[in-house]
């Protein structure tokens, strides 16, 4: 079933781009089902499948989060600059090393912090709040209290506690807390599979001199590399003629390995009908956007033959990576088992240098290139003829024209997206 | 020569975070010096290391950029929708084919947005501008100038135009230029080599259970995967003991294959010390700047081997990989030999839910987790005790507050640099 339904003139309606988004999701299975196991060192980037439950205590020992002295906090009490304590040191806590012996009435360790609390101990006075008589001997200027300046086991991590949910993205920070919490394994969710086609009787590889009036393929190593960046596993179906056998059967072939299959290219109506008709056929549910109001990336399609995404994008690189980041980058996150995100992406605040005109009641991505001045960020929309792709290298990232917009002036402040890769 | 000089009363000057910056960015190389010749395919995220210059004109032959008529311009002068120019069409042009035959005077060729210019013709009116009598004659209702809707030869890049600068990063949009223009392989600079150490008796690898008072290797893992992250080549050095003969070898080693040598520990002062010394001796220049006015992160050591910058990292992860962040991430940049990045991150500008005091004079990274309101993001500092681990992935990134403030207080804005991997 298809949104993009026809008036009465039999004009196209657009669908607008947040509902075609959310259409779309919508109909996206929660999460990849299956998951894997595999070392923390590959393991940057990837989705915990599971909650990861601590199975021990940290710290294991009590120990002082200080730099100072372990004793008995009694003997600390009333100490004051007036009226300090007299303490014996009798012995010394090493670094990563069990201490030996008891701290008896009237003495204490030398402890540096992490040091594990001695026997007979129960608190941390800090060095700033001693005096050194001696090498044996310190005054204490102020007392402790029972636990003062100690970390107790499990305080920081306690045994059973849940250290990452399920849906967690394994960041350095991640998987340093897996480290130190001896896991040298985790179960994440696969990657998602992406197949990649390229569709059109006048698109060669790029590895091919054109003959006149054909184009080298630039949308499956532009779009494969995006979706690289998302941590997804890519493989490419190559170049499908316009034949609807041969670009059904292998549309066909990519569902059956991916859970995104995209295809692009086909500039002409034509190609776009037999996009719309093949991903039709795979259904249900088959089409469940044809046409958004967006520029660019107006005729983007997307659709679902049961549970895999199947899209169709605009054949001009500049419209299939604007579609790719509107509709498929959460759709892959989606898909990731991510659960943990923001729902914003960080921005740059800049200055539009020039006015731009929108169209009411169309969403319009404007590409900019970013200057910094001394005092702030200029965004200069990158401009280009239809079909120009010197363009493409141009843009540091894109602000958003909304909807209920008609446009943005010179002077105002635009948030931009930066492209990262 | 270290920059951390002693002051009257012996205690050591702490170096400003930008100054230490720039002393130790200026003393590393302009870039690595060796290039690569690697697949389009491989590519995303590297840096070019020469110019590409385009060997082609793209277009490669005068092409539409408009469905509509081709013709000779001569033929529509004077055409209005009063007096509309009658015009037989005598064929049509296909994508991706070169035409055949003439456009004669008087005639013209349907032609598609893309398509190529057919012999004869010299401009295309726009559909929107005809009028359709039958499937052999249209009305032209509007004249058009010679050249008009037509993309001539070179007019996107020219044989010979500089497609790509050197210093460009790689990003999905300029491997899809590539790939257009027919670059099957480009050169870039080879992949930034670190190396890293995890120091300290009391460290041993994260798949061991703890004897009392040792602790898991966390840094080399997330300090490993931030690297990764930033497209560089990791390599693990392992656990090094504090043992200076020892320690001293091992980095040796690791000078020798890499750009950039990273330890991580001795959060004791005796390892500091001996850090310290190794830099020193392994000169000159030797250390650099020991110490900076930073909050977390304060017993930095930066310097250099000749060549091969040393960097010596706080024990603490969260410490650690706030030094990365400030310190080893624009060395990376700067050797990778990336030209045209932007000065400042993206960022989300979010709410402080409390206040955080700072001493002026030193700069601090306060972590923070997000959550979004109706109208705005919150940002929660993420407090924990000293040592705690389990905080690590609490933030989803941080604020800073600079040199010059002694705090931010609830309910202002702070612009928020957000973890990615």
């Amino acid at each position: 079933m298809t949104n993009s339904t026809k008036d009465m003139l039999g004009r196209v309606q657009l669908t607008l781009v947040d509902e075609a988004k959310n259409l779309f999701l919508e109909k996206l299975p929660e999460t990849v089902l299956e998951t894997e196991i595999i070392t923390i060192e590959e393991a940057l980037g990837r989705i915990t499948a599971e909650p990861v439950i601590s199975r021990e205590n940290l710290p294991a020992h009590p120990r002082s989060s200080m730099d100072g002295y372990a004793l008995s906090a009694r003997d600390s009490y009333g100490a004051s600059e007036s009226m300090p304590a007299y303490i014996e040191i009798t012995g010394e806590v090493l670094m990563g090393q069990l201490p030996s012996g008891l701290v008896k009435k009237g003495c204490c360790y030398k402890i540096p912090t992490g040091g594990i609390l001695p026997e007979g101990a129960d608190s941390v006075v800090m060095l700033e709040h001693t005096v050194p008589i001696d090498n044996t001997l310190i005054e204490v200027v102020k007392s402790v209290g029972e636990g003062s300046n100690i970390n107790r086991p499990g305080d920081d991590i306690a045994i059973g506690e849940t250290a990452l949910e399920t849906g967690t993205k394994l960041r350095a920070q991640e998987l340093g807390l897996l480290a130190g919490l001896g896991f040298a394994e985790v179960n994440v969710f696969r990657k998602v599979k992406i197949g990649i086609l390229s569709t059109g009787d006048e698109i060669i590889a790029h590895t091919q001199k054109p003959a006149p009036g054909k184009i080298r393929n630039i949308n499956s190593i532009a779009i494969g590399a995006r979706a690289t960046s998302r941590s997804t596993k890519v493989k490419d179906y190559g170049i499908v003629s316009d034949n609807k056998e041969i670009f059904l059967h292998t549309v066909e072939q990519a569902i059956a390995g991916n859970d995104i299959v995209i295809f692009s290219g086909g500039s002409s109506v034509g190609m776009r009908d037999l996009g719309e008709q093949v991903i039709e056929q795979l259904g249900p549910p088959g089409v469940i956007v044809h046409g958004t109001a967006l520029k660019p990336g107006k005729p983007v399609i997307l659709g679902m033959s049961n549970t895999t995404a199947l899209i169709g994008l605009p054949g001009h690189p500049v419209s299939a990576l604007t579609c790719f980041d509107l509709f498929i980058a959460p759709a892959i996150e989606k898909l990731s088992g991510m659960r943990t995100r923001l729902e914003n992406t960080p921005y740059i605040e800049a200055t539009l240098t020039r006015n731009i005109n929108s169209a009411a009641g169309r969403r319009d991505i404007v590409r900019v290139s970013l200057n910094k001045t001394k005092e702030q960020y200029l965004a200069s929309p990158v401009l280009g003829k239809s079909g120009s792709i010197s363009v493409l290298s141009k843009a540091d990232g894109y602000f958003i024209i909304e909807e209920s917009s008609q446009g943005i002036s010179e002077g105002e402040r635009v948030k931009v997206t930066c492209y990262n890769k």
